[in-house]
């Protein structure tokens, strides 16, 4: 009996847990933030840096990494883990969201997907038996089913992309040999709440080891995402880690662990720093203002990471403006341990039984939407 | 009186010298190779990944500092070590070699240089008591004298360049005020013996603290650059560090020590890095070339740096191909750890008396000239 992919909850504050969930790489202390690593690394940083931060797990890109190095090269390397030089836990998406993405360069049936590579215009086939065929060779922890993510308020296409993301989860279930690889369940549905109830019904029954919400945080309202997350907390196994995809703005991660989720990922704060943004607790700020001119202050006064222990605003816009690369490392380092911090503290706020004040906290001082 | 920058020898071999350097932000060990942070940043690293390559000082450029982001500004906001959070020593050149590089856009004439921004082609000047007012606003340890740096091989620009460099020297001397900075004078002189030695002698009449040889690595051949150190060792003082401007190819560094140089700096390192390139002692690698593709190995096996620690020729040249910036992160990391490491090595060979067998060994591992 494999002792991995072991969901312990070791807290509970209302819908909002603190969890322990095991790995090959390690235990995953839960709700938790994971970077992105789309081409197997977090753009503008080392993996020491990363570790430095105290990040848990990457996520990387199946799509990305199926077309460039390609999946076997990472596997004849050691697998990813060893390839990017990640010693915790990965997860690999299963390319669906990418792939779907490309709009006019891909053709969907029932089978999988006809798509053309973004690199060189070549033709290439993904199937569900495809997706986890990639996901073995790259050997992350946590594995993704291929699922089909539909624009959130297109009624029909949400009910027939359900169906299908339904049968696709069962072909990976049926693919997926590799017992050191927890594959999760992705729930579909738009903003229909029958939709959702019903996805995350069909998708619970499947036992999957986790279980995971997509086709949120694409172009629905903050209340719309609410409602959906509060449906599914209802559905959901409370004994599974439950994981948003692709959710990463700071009063997201708050209103998603309020409402029962254990893991997120985003590319929102790598992307960010790439385009002068620092995220704080409180607001965002753009690191080009003029405003920072002069500013010998750090981005965040109250703020432990490198950046702000040592770089003033007036050096980082210096650094913007003549287009070095150091900005985007500054800043990447800021809005990663800004996002990780917060998770680390909702934890803490979750055991210690303060989560509600935390978070009351959290939204009083909020200084504009994010 | 001031206790900086005294310079003791601390051993010899031949003409090669291990020899300390006192400054206001700390001793540097010679002979030492300074990274370069034209920008007050050595891209495409932290100042603490540069403190832990063992890095004792940084090179930073008057010319893009006056214009981006303006010297005043970086003395209001406490100067350079502050402004870019170095806290070790730091040499600023004069603005002079990257005004005469603007080919066009500068106009010379006895009192001093008038040229366009590169940025915005508005138009400035600098003479040499401007050259000292910026460099002391700017704070550096070492300051360099504003000279004239003419084509190697033409006679008579040499002659003219030399004699205006001269009387700038001159003038720097008696604009330069803050005594916790070092002002360095520069030789000029081609390829041509007799100037080098008129220039030499002349700068060595005015007693800087350290004498810098000029005008060298900028298209002449390897036996002219070897012939004019070998007419500034037999003129400069010796008890004065000498420091070899703009060379850093490991041949170059190796040859420069023998021939009684104490300080080089380079963008050699950092600028191959971005350009996909690796130093080795032995040689120099193209880590975009497809023979690397499947590589598990590092590097340089015999190499102790992050990158050759972790990474894999694959995993580095994967990055590449992907166009992400932590290539250039790796392999300036292991680029100036092997200059770094060079010349700790070298430092230790003299203080050994072993500097002749390293140094053959050196010249029989080559394989290929740089």
């Amino acid at each position: 009996m494999n002792t991995d992919f072991i969901f312990t909850i070791v807290a509970q504050q209302g819908r909002a847990r603190a969890g322990l969930f095991s790995t090959p790489h390690g235990s995953l202390q839960t709700p938790l933030f994971a970077p992105v690593g789309t081409q197997a690394t977090v753009k503008s940083v080392t993996p020491l840096q990363l570790e430095e931060l105290g990040a848990e797990m990457v996520l990387a890109n199946t799509y990305h990494l199926y077309l460039r190095p390609g999946d076997s090269l990472v596997n004849r390397l050691g697998g990813l883990h060893e390839f990017m030089q990640w010693s915790h836990p990965i997860l690999t998406d299963s390319g669906g969201f990418q792939v779907f993405s490309l709009a006019e360069n891909r053709k969907i049936d029932d089978d999988g997907v006809t798509f053309k590579s973004h690199w060189d215009g070549t033709s290439h086939r993904f199937t569900p038996e495809k997706s986890i065929a990639i996901q073995e060779n790259l050997g992350a922890d946590i594995i993704m089913a291929f699922d089909e993510c539909a624009p959130p308020d297109d009624r029909d296409y949400n009910e027939r992309a359900m169906v299908r993301t339904h049968s696709w989860a069962e072909r990976c279930l049926l693919s997926h040999r590799r017992n050191d690889q927890a594959l999760f369940g992705i729930v579909q549905g738009g903003i229909f709440p029958d939709l959702r109830e019903q996805s995350a019904g069909f998708i619970a029954s499947l036992d999957f080891p986790g279980n995971a919400i997509g086709g949120l945080s694409v172009g629905e309202t903050k209340l719309q995402m609410h409602a959906m997350l509060e449906i599914m907390d209802a559905v959901l196994p409370a004994d599974k880690p439950r994981y948003l995809m692709g959710v990463g703005a700071p009063e997201d991660l708050v209103n998603g662990v309020l409402r029962g989720v254990d893991i997120f990922d985003c590319v929102l704060p790598t992307r960010l720093a790439r385009h002068h943004a620092a995220i704080t607790r409180t607001s965002r700020l753009n690191l080009l203002n003029a405003a920072h001119q002069d500013d010998p202050g750090p981005i965040d006064e109250t703020c432990t990471c490198y950046t702000c222990q040592h770089f003033s605003r007036a050096y980082i816009r210096h650094l913007i403006i003549v287009k070095e690369m150091l900005a985007a490392t500054l800043l990447t380092l800021h809005n990663l341990h800004t996002l990780l911090q917060l998770m680390r503290d909702l934890r803490q706020a979750i055991q210690k039984g303060t989560l509600e004040s935390f978070a009351a906290d959290f939204f009083a001082t909020q200084e504009r939407s994010t």
